[in-house]
C-alpha cells in the first residue's frame, strides 16, 4: 500500500476519522441490547472513556462526577492542580487571558513548581469521592512522583508523552525503564501515546493494561504544524489493533487500546471503535461540560512549553452537563451530546452488541462524504434565521 | 478495490455524487424524444420521483399536487398530520422556532400521541385527490397502523428506518418478519433505507417492489456526525444497482432500486439514474416549492429523537412552484428547477432514451471539477452587483 | 485506470487543470526563440488562441481588433448582434439587470427573432477591418443561415453545441448532416463541444479542420450543476489528442483539437498546450477586456434556454486592454494578463520551442500544490493593506 | 508511479509538504543530543538554513545577523541594495504602495541599472560584520558581475533562476557554460532551482556544492499560475535526494540537496529534511523578524519582471526577532517560531541525532490530516475572543 513520494522516497497513505466512514451490516438490533462496558485490567468500566489529563478538563470533582457516570477520568499530576494550592484561581486567569498573550502567560503560570504534597491531596480527593483515581506523569517525573501518588491511594498511573517509546535514548540520564518499572509497580499502568504497529507492540509488552494511541491527533495541539509529526487517527488505531492481536498471539494477554484525541462526536468515537479501539480518551468534547475546570477553554500539556510551544488554549464553551454530554439526553444535533448513547445506537444499527465484535465492522474510505457533510452543515448554521 | 486504511483493517474507496460526471456517448438526441417514465409495481409512473416522508414536504394537499404532476408523494404517518388534528398549527409553531431551542421544542411538539382517526383520514384525503395515496410507517409501527390505512384506501406502504434489515435482533419484542408481512400484504411495500449490496439484496428478496437505497446522505441528516455511520451515494446506488440485477437473474423479478436523498440538482439527479437507480426520493429540492407544508423549513424523522436527535431544521426557502421544481420552466440556472427537464435534456445530451438505457451511460470519477464548480459558483453570487 | 464506484459501476478517473502542473526538461530556452504560430486549414495565425461566439465577448469590432493581434474571433450567429439592429441597447440593458431577474430578462431577450439581414451585415463588418471572419452555429440553424455567413465573405465556419455528436437521432426532424454538410461547405469547418476520444475521432472524420474540445468547464456555464454532465478538461484534452493521432494514422490528415473553456490565466492555457490542445478558446479572460462588448459582463449561449437555463452572467470586470490581456505588458501577477506572453515563457523555461513539441511536455498530478496556491493568494489579497 | 491522465498522456502523482506526515521510530531521544550541523563544501554551518535572495529579506545588516546565529544569507546581487546607494528608501517606498499600483511602481524600480561599485560596496558591508558572504546572480548575469563580487570577498556564488538547467539554449547569446565556469570558479557556488532527478543530476554533474530544488513553491511566487509549471516540493526533493546517491556513486562526491521555498513552519522544515534536504532555503518565515529590511513586506526576484510580472509582494508582518524566529524561545504555538528548535525537537521525538539519519525517517502520505488541522487553526483564531 505504499506510493512513491519521490524516486527516494515512499510512504504509506493513511486515514484520519473524516476519511471514514461505517457500513451497516445486514442485520440490526434494539440499542437496549447493546453492551459497551469493557474491561481495563482489574476493572469493569460500564462507560468505554477516558478523560485527557489536561488541566481545563479534570480536577478532583470532574474526576468524581465522571467516575460516577462509569468513566474514567485521567488527572494532569503536572499541571495546576500539583503546582497551585488554590489551583481555581488560575484557571480563571487562563480563561481571562487575551488572545495575544495567553501563551506568554502560560509559560509563566507553568514555571511554577509542582509540589508533592499537592500531588497526594489531589488523588486523596478524588478518592474521596468513591471512584478509581487515575492520574499521569511524564516518563522523566514518573520516578520522583509515582510512589506519593500510590501511597495516596492511585488506582491507575498513565505514563503519558507527546511521543514515547520503550527505548528512550539520552547521553545525559538514564530514561525509565518502562518495562521494569510496570513489572514492579503494584496499580495498573497505561502509557502513550504512541502511532505505529511497531512502537505498539513494544509498548504492550512492557507489561502495560492498554496503550494510548495518538500522536497530534487532538484539537488542542499543534504538533503536526510544529514538528511535521502525526499519524491520522483511523491508521493509527488499525495498526494498533493488529498489534493487540500479535500481542495476544505471542503471550495470550489482552491488552487495550485506547484512541487518544480527535474525536469530537459520537460518530467519530464510533469509528474508534469500529477501527479497533476498545475505549477513546477524549478532552474537548468534556472540556464543554458545565462540571469541567476550564471555564469553557482547554489546552494541552504542550501548550506551555517554555521554549517550544506547540499547543493552543481552545474555547470549548458550555455545551450541557457531562451526564447530558457522556449519556444524554441531547437536545443538540450535532453529534457532540450523548457520545455513548450515539455509540450505542451506531452498533445496534449496524447489527452488533459489543465493542468487540463492533471492532470487527465493515468500513469504507469515503473522504467526500465528510467535508460535504460538514460543509452543508456550516451552511445551514448560517442560513438559519 | 479495497484500500488498507491500517494493518489491521481494509475498506473499499466510497464515492459521492459531487465524485462524478456522466460522460457523453457518440450519440445525441432530441429532448422530446426522451421516454423517463417508470413502473412501480402495477403502476406506470411518468416521473421518476417520490417525494420523501417528512413532515416541511408532504401534507395531503401537497400529495395530491405531486401526483397530479405525475409523481408520488409519501405521506409520513408518524409525523405532526397523524398527530394533530390541526397539523398547520405545529408546523406554524416550527417554521417560527428560534434556532436556539428548535431541536427541543420539536422534541416536545413530536411527543404528542399518533391518533388512529387521523391516520385513516390523511390518506382519505389524499385520495379524494384523486391521486395514488402513499404512506410510510417505521418498522416498529407497521403492525400498529398499516390495517388502518389499508382501509382507508393506502395504494403503496413504504416501511422506512434509518437503517433497515431483513434481520432485526432483539430481545425484547418479536420484530415485524418483513417477508411474512409482505406476502400478505395486499399493496406494494417498499422498504428501506440500506446501503449494500447483501442488505438490498436480502430486502429484494422478502417480495418488496422497491428499495430506498440511502443511509445519512440526505440534506436534512447528521446521521453521518452523530453515528459515524454513511455509504456515500454513488457507490450504493451502484451496489444496489447490481443486487437488482443479481435478484432479477435468481427470480425473474424487477425490483425498484429508489435513490433516496442526497440529491439537490437536475445533475445529481440524473446521475442518480446513470448510477443505476429507477427513480429518486427526494426532499429537501421539493420543500423549497410553494405548496410545501413546511413554510420554507422541513427536518428529517430523527430530528426528534427524544435522546439522540439527529437531524436538522433545514431552512428551504421558496423557490417556486412544485410544477417549476418538477417540469420548469425554470427562470434560475443553479440546477434547482426543472429536475426532470433537466433529467430529460441530460440523458438528450448523453444519447440515451430510456431510464433503464441510462443506466448503462459511462461515467467518471471527477472530483475536482465539482468542486471547482461549486467554489466558482459561490465566487459569482458574491462578485455580482 | 478505472476504478469500481460500486459493484455494478465503474470509471475512469479523470483530471482537470488545477490537478496537473506542467514539469521543466533538462534544457531551457530563450522566449524570444519559442514559435507559438499555428495552422488552421489554411491560414497560419500568430496566436494559438479563438475568442468565444459569447455575446458578452464578440462583436464585430472586437472581432477586428482580435484579428489585427494574431487571434480569431468566433462571432455568435444566434445572438443579440443578429437579432438585434441596435445591440448595443441590448448590451447595455442586460449589464443592468439585477442579479435576482437577470436570467428571466435574458430570456426575454433572447426571444427576439433572428434577422437574415443582420447575419450578413455583421460579417461584412468584420470583413471590413482587413481580418478573417469567423463565426458560430448551432447545428439546427446551420442549413437555414450559412449560405448568408457564406456569402457575406464567412472564412471560418464553427458548428457547435453544448455537446455535438456525429450521429443526432431524432424523430421529428431529419438532423444536420454534418459529413455531407462539410464535404460540401467551401470554407473551412470547426466543429465541437466534445469530450471523449470516440465523438473527436468521429467528428474529425467528418473533415472539420478543427475539433471543439469542452463539454461543461467553462466559468459562464453551469452544465455540470444542471445536467450532472461534464469531462474535466486535462483528461477530455489528452483523450481529443489521441484521437487525432489515431485519425493522423488513418488519414494523413492533421486535424486541430482546440481547447474550449475552463482556462483562466496564461499557466492553464500552457497546461491546455502541454496536453495536446493545438489551441485554446477563451471567453472568459476576453470578456475582461476594455475593448469586449459585455460592458465587464459575459454569459453563454445555454444562459438564455427558455426552459432549462444552465449558465450564469458573470463579472468579468474590466482588467485591461486585449492587447495588454493577449500579449502584454502585464502589470498585474495573478496570470491573466499577456496571456501569450506566459505560454512562451513556459515553453522557453520547459525548454520547447514550438506548440507541437510542447504537446510531448512531461506533466504530473498534483492537485494539493494547485489548491495551496489559489488559497494563499486569496489570503494575500486580504491580507494586504 | 505514472497514472493516465488521458488517453494520450500520463504523469506521476507528485506530493506536497501538505500531503506528508512523519512517522515517529521505536526509538525517542533527548533534543539536547540531537545534531543539526551541515557541511557546505569547505564550511561547517550550525543551521541548516539559507536566507533567500530577496529584497525584503537579506540586506547586508541582516546578513550579518543570520550568520552570527549560525546561518547564510544570499544577498540579491540584482536588487535594490545594487541598484541604489539609498536602497533603504526604495524599501519604504515599496512597502508604503498601496495594493493596486504595487507591481506595476515595482516595476518602475527594478529597471534602475545595477551599479559595478554597489555590487561590490554590499559584499564588502557583510565581511566586515565578520560572516560568511553568499550572494546570488542570474545566469545572464554571472560573467559581467561575479569577478567583482569575489574581489570584494565572497565567499560562496548562488547561480538562480526561476527555472535553471544545464543546457541553455539560445539563438542570439552564448549561455553561461556552468560547468566551465564552476571549474574555474575560486568560491563554491551553489544552482538552482531544479525540481527533477535528471536536471539535478546534471547540474551536481556541474560541480556545484549545492542544488536548490524548487520551481514556483514559494510563498511570495506566482509561477505556477502565471506558467502552469511547479513540482510539489516533496516529491522535488526526493527525487533531487535520488539523484544526489545517483552522483555521489558516480563520482564518491556529496552535493548537497537544499529545499528552497514553500516551507512556513518548524513542521515544514522537518519534513523537507525527512525527505532529504541536507537544509533549507526560507525566505517568507525570515522576512517576519524585526531585521528583515522588507519592512514586513516581501517579494520574489519575478515579482517586477517587465512583461509578465509573476510574484506578489506578501506582508509578512512581523512576529519576533531573528533569534526568536531561527532558535527561539517561541511564544506563540503556530510553528512559526524557533524553527530550528523545532526541527532538533522533531528529531529528537523520531529519534534521530543527525541530519543524514533523520533523511531516512518513516513518512506517510495524509493529506486529509494536514487540511482537518489548519482549518482547525483557523476556526480557533476566529473562535477565541
Amino acid at each position: 500500500m505504499e506510493v512513491e513520494i519521490g524516486r527516494g522516497k515512499k510512504g504509506r497513505r493513511a486515514y484520519g476519522f473524516d476519511d471514514i466512514a461505517i457500513v451497516p451490516s445486514r442485520r440490526t438490533r434494539d440499542a437496549e441490547d447493546v453492551d459497551i462496558s469493557w474491561k481495563l485490567g482489574p476493572f469493569t468500566l460500564p462507560l468505554p472513556c477516558l478523560a485527557s489529563a489536561m488541566d481545563g478538563v479534570v480536577d478532583p470533582a470532574f474526576a468524581i462526577a465522571m467516575g460516577k457516570l462509569g468513566g474514567l477520568a485521567v488527572l494532569n499530576l503536572e499541571g495546576v492542580q500539583t503546582r497551585y494550592d488554590n489551583a481555581a484561581e488560575q484557571l480563571d486567569r487562563i480563561a481571562a487571558l487575551p488572545k495575544e498573550t495567553a501563551t506568554r502567560t502560560m509559560q509563566d503560570i507553568y514555571r511554577e513548581p509542582i509540589k508533592d504534597e499537592l500531588v497526594a491531596r489531589r488523588i486523596k480527593e478524588i478518592k474521596d469521592g468513591g471512584v478509581l483515581a487515575a492520574a499521569s506523569l511524564t516518563p522523566q517525573r514518573v520516578e520522583q512522583y509515582y510512589q506519593i501518588a500510590l501511597d495516596a491511594g492511585l488506582d491507575v498511573l498513565v505514563i503519558q508523552g507527546t511521543v514515547i517509546s520503550a527505548e528512550h535514548v539520552s547521553s545525559k540520564v538514564t530514561p525509565l525503564n518502562i518495562k521494569e518499572f510496570i513489572a514492579d509497580c503494584p496499580v495498573p499502568v497505561i502509557v502513550g501515546g504512541v502511532a505505529s504497529y511497531a512502537t505498539t507492540l513494544h509498548l504492550m509488552r512492557t507489561g502495560a493494561i492498554g496503550v494510548l494511541v495518538g500522536v497530534g491527533p487532538g484539537h488542542a495541539c499543534t504538533t503536526r504544524g510544529v514538528l511535521g509529526i502525526g499519524v491520522p487517527q483511523a491508521t493509527a488505531i488499525a495498526d494498533a489493533a493488529a498489534a493487540r492481536i500479535q500481542h495476544l498471539l505471542e503471550t495470550g494477554t489482552y491488552c487495550n487500546v485506547i484512541a487518544d484525541g480527535g474525536m469530537r462526536t459520537g460518530g467519530d468515537i464510533s469509528k474508534a471503535v469500529a477501527l479497533g479501539a476498545d475505549a477513546v480518551m477524549i478532552g474537548s468534547p468534556l472540556a464543554a461540560a458545565s462540571e469541567a475546570p476550564g471555564r469553557g477553554y482547554h489546552w494541552g500539556m504542550a501548550t506551555f512549553h517554555p521554549e517550544l510551544p506547540r499547543g493552543t488554549r481552545v474555547k470549548a464553551g458550555v455545551k450541557g452537563t457531562l451526564k447530558e454530554i457522556l449519556a444524554g439526553p441531547a437536545h443538540e444535533n450535532d453529534g457532540t451530546l450523548n457520545l455513548f448513547g450515539a455509540l450505542r445506537t451506531s452498533m445496534a444499527t449496524c447489527g452488533y452488541d459489543t465493542i468487540q465484535s463492533f471492532q470487527k465492522a465493515e468500513v469504507m474510505v469515503a473522504p467526500a462524504l465528510m467535508t460535504e457533510g460538514k460543509k452543508l452543515q456550516k451552511e445551514q448554521d448560517v442560513g438559519m434565521g
